[in-house]
């Protein structure tokens, strides 16, 4: 089956089409882990936060009526009956006339409903105290729940987590919570010429470079990165590798070796392991034409070009935002950075081209991206980038000084 | 001994001054763990990659020679005499005439120094080659070495590790390197009143906060955080526990309880355990201003406020960046965002002064800061709060519309 070769675009749109709502995993995991995850449901207090009326100064409890019309030249003198110790309940009894120290957090003792601060107080003899500031009912304290009600809704559900989150989780005293899972990216890498990193070479081999970057940009995004080894250019090989992959994981990219033959096997092995199938053969950028995605009974398997600087552009560009999606990461498509072209650039139109541009602020206090040099499939290309350069389809390149917006990869 | 309170300004100068230039200490791990540290080595290539003269198509390998003057009208007719096969060598010795199939990525043949497309041939009785078009010597070939030659620096030591560069070092063959490891940071939680979460409370306690809230923002910032519990208001426990903190860790944060003495207690520690002891004594800021900043024998204490959002602002201002130093993360002052202020302010002259926030997108397409409303204190201010405004020390209050500055937390 020949399927016509799509825009970007339009394969966004199929990817949301597909695989937008597919359904989020939750799993518990604990207070200190959930950074950086999403809260899979609302996060109510289970009690009064405080839970005891507290001053929030260090000072004496006093009933604020007892302080009314006090004045540096007329103090209210009260008789101190003791004092709070900070963690712990109190019985004193603040009746009228009456007061007892109590520290920054200390628990108001009953009968007092108002603290007033040391500064405006003074100890005549350790038995009566001067207050010199009159206060309002309730000034300097917090009452129980005046923080945070019992029930209230302290973390609503797909909140993404940041540290004061998860200090306002604690402050509730929560242990673990439930959070949606990351999502499980199968990496199958194919090709008789790759090796693994680590291991010696024979000639005409290379090491395996897409699997790295792959998985270092599932775990960016996100996602847990599962490599599962390289498979030589043996179909029935790689059609029982990718149905054990799609047993264990939410997402399976298979990378592709640089065989001619071998976006037929990819296709033909999606439209084997279920339906619809095939859903893209070809995309129209450059580089990265030669993709394929399908969905097997649901699952998003997608063949992702050999070329090291095609598997980059064709992640970034279309898998990104899919994995993003399914770790509930915040959208990246959007962030792009406007710089200042260095040089300018041919390309023929027709398809979206990516150029590989490094971006440094250059003296005139801006953004600039100069174009990386190098052969395509050169491995320098890549290591030196640090964003690429979209040329859209219908414009012939880019003029020296341009302004242009640039993904950050 | 009684320091003076100083300005952020001159207390981050202090910091840079006596931490800045801590040794970095490196560690050896897998290539797969290195994202997003920063090499502490440069890395130069084992050999050449590519280590073969490839084909960067797929076609015939023939000297370029043999090619010249090859037309649509009058091709070169050259004999096949082989194929080569991806990730093999090959013995196939190209002669005068001769021509073999190699797939991209493909060694070429002895004899051969260039490749026609396959586009560009006709196969007329698989043994005769119709050449169509001319090739000079070495086109569609990336030659060994040409990419990178032995002993080329691959990565700059100090390089933060992105994927593309993950892809790098897979392609030579990397499977480990040394990095900067992240630095330990023990945190210390102090009060009578404290209790971990999950526990129970008892009449007047609360849950710690501010353990977690920091371990949260200094995992963010690339370090490894320790909680080394909580320690009531116990003067030799505290120090104790800063001494053996003092043993495994890089930096020790020592989170105050609300308790009027802690502040004395944490300076006397600091003095006590090693030179030149405090630095700082209070931060002209509000709301954080007892603040102490330490150095023991070189290694940095700090003694954090114990009310959350004063914990929450001396992290981003004062601790934040020396962690981000710490772990050789990118500096992250800078990074302010510019939005509209949604309320007038008013703040008292003579601190500067941190207004938490809610940042969110106008309709108007700009950044809006609302202020987040509350008591001092209270936690609902830092979980609704995704950002804060600085004020300046020397301006009464922002007014409704102006345009801030705000540090995203």
């Amino acid at each position: 089956m020949l399927l016509k070769v799509k825009d970007v675009a339009e394969v966004l749109e199929i990817i949301e089409q597909h695989f937008w709502n597919l359904p989020g995993y939750a799993e518990r995991i604990s207070l200190m882990d959930s950074l950086g995850r999403r809260c899979a449901e609302d996060i109510r207090a289970p009690g009064n936060i405080p839970d005891f009326d507290k001053s929030v100064v260090d000072g004496y409890a006093v009933k604020a009526r007892d302080t009314f019309g006090a004045s540096d030249a007329m103090p209210a003198l009260l008789e101190k009956i003791g004092e709070v110790a900070i963690g712990s309940s109190t019985d004193i009894q603040i009746d009228h006339d009456k007061c007892a120290y109590v520290p920054t957090g200390g628990m108001l003792p009953p009968g007092s409903d108002a603290v007033i601060m040391i500064e405006d107080t003074e100890d005549l003899d350790n038995k009566i105290i001067a207050i010199y500031k009159p206060a309002g009912p309730w000034d300097n304290t917090i009452k129980s729940g005046e923080d945070i009600a019992a029930g209230q809704v302290v973390l609503e559900k797909e909140t993404l987590i940041r540290p004061p989150h998860i200090g306002a989780l604690a402050s509730i005293g929560l242990n673990d919570l439930k959070v949606y899972r990351r999502p499980r990216v199968s990496i199958i890498s194919t090709g008789d010429e790759l090796v693994k990193p680590g291991s010696q070479l024979s000639p005409g081999k290379i090491w395996d470079i897409n699997s790295y970057s792959l998985a270092a940009s599932v775990t960016r995004d996100g996602g847990i990165a599962e490599l599962k080894g390289i498979t030589g250019d043996d179909r029935p090989a790689i059609k029982a590798k990718v149905a054990d992959a799609l047993d264990d994981s939410d997402l399976v990219l298979i990378s592709g070796g640089s065989s001619a033959g071998f976006s037929d096997y990819t296709a033909g092995i999606i439209n084997e392991l279920g339906k619809p199938g095939v859903l893209v053969h070809g995309i129209s950028i450059k580089p990265g034409k030669p993709t394929i995605i399908g969905s097997v009974e649901g699952k998003p398997v997608i063949g992702m070009p050999g070329q090291p600087v095609s598997s980059l552009v064709v992640y970034r560009v279309v898998v990104s935002p899919l994995v993003r999606r399914m770790s509930r990461q915040p959208d990246s498509r959007q962030t792009l950075l406007k710089a200042v072209c260095d040089e300018s650039y041919y390309s023929s139109p027709g398809r979206e081209e990516y150029l590989m541009v490094t971006v440094y602020q250059g003296c005139d206090n801006r953004s600039h991206a100069r174009p990386v040099p190098g052969k395509s499939g050169m491995i320098t290309t890549i290591s030196s980038a640090n964003g690429m350069v979209v040329i859209p389809k219908n414009k012939e390149g880019l003029y020296k000084n341009e302004e242009v917006q640039v993904i950050m990869l």
